[in-house]
């Protein structure tokens, strides 16, 4: 359960490991805080704090080796865990979703899509698009503990109840809407047109 | 520029907004803070610190005036500015945002999208994707402020300073990379697999 890091912490790891990753360095290749606080526009103190977390220790005046940094954020963001998870609602974004290829350098895999459509029941990028029907066996079958609601907001709360009934215990949304699920459920929150709106406040 | 409300605050405003607006509430109906606290799953006194932030004052033991309550939040989300925004990179994330209609409760209009790949220079749900020579113009013609980057991590940094010269000031950007940008450009990042993977390290 994350090892006691921080939420706002572990929020932050992928940058970490998007910047380092992109700088392919070699084995003994060294970094120092400052660097990477400044690559990021974070405050060096807060990087310091945040990298202790991962229990890869900087040495003062030398840095840290970046090879043993990204293998420290790889392992608190699980990377090397494998984990399936699925997605519901095979519209516009989902079906991108279930396309996109990004998800496997934090080793997750989408396993398979779920609609209501029985249009969309075939398979999207050599993935199966599934009825409703079969969630609980597929997410059964798939071993996914993880899922991507893709559905309209009206939608939503059913679906939620449905992947918690399921055994999924962790569950991200696009919809535009308040899920209730149990505490134990984790649940994450993206909404487009929220974030579009909240940039949008700050410069106009 | 957010009249000084912290962003914090002002990124739980859209979950306030879409709760209190799927009530469905009439003109007098009043809603209490411990209500709404419990129904978002926060803590009373900060949501009792949030709503203030908006203007909106609550009496005690009567609560606030639902109707009044979203007014507010809406003028702080700048819902009744409308706002332009364009989307580069037209493939499946793309064209799903272009064709999604869940930016106009915020004001927010997608004008245009920009593609490199010429097969996708048509139309997308009535909206036009140009190609990427002319951004500069369209970002002009169409009067845009904002901009989405939907490309993949390698050409999001091109895209992005690309962007910012055609006089965009802020950027919601799905591309797994850190982007730099001048300061007085406003830049969220929306990584799907990285929220996944933070979902699944706090589950697994």
């Amino acid at each position: 359960m994350n090892n006691g890091i921080p939420l706002t912490t572990l929020e932050r790891f992928p940058d970490y490991l998007n910047y380092l990753r992109d700088l392919g360095c070699g084995d003994d290749d060294k970094i120092s805080s400052g660097v990477i606080a400044k690559a990021l526009g974070l405050g060096e103190v807060l990087v310091r704090k945040d990298l202790a977390c991962t229990g890869c220790a900087g040495k003062p005046r030398v840095g840290y080796v970046v090879r043993d940094l990204i293998a420290a954020l790889e392992g608190a963001l699980r990377c090397d865990t494998r984990k399936n998870a699925v997605i519901v609602g095979v519209g516009g974004l989902g079906s991108a979703l279930l396309a996109y290829g990004g998800f496997s350098k934090y080793g997750i895999d989408i396993v398979a899509g779920f609609d209501i459509d029985p249009a969309k029941q075939t398979e999207e990028n050599g993935k199966p698009v599934l009825p409703m029907e079969y969630l609980s066996d597929g997410v059964k079958k798939y071993g996914a503990a993880l899922a991507v609601i893709c559905v309209p907001a009206s939608a939503a709360q059913g679906v939620c109840d449905a992947l918690v009934d399921s055994g999924i215990t962790g569950i991200l949304t696009f919809a535009p809407a308040t899920l209730r699920a149990d505490s134990r459920i984790s649940v994450r929150h993206m909404d487009v047109a929220a974030n579009l709106a909240i940039l949008a406040s700050g410069i106009i």
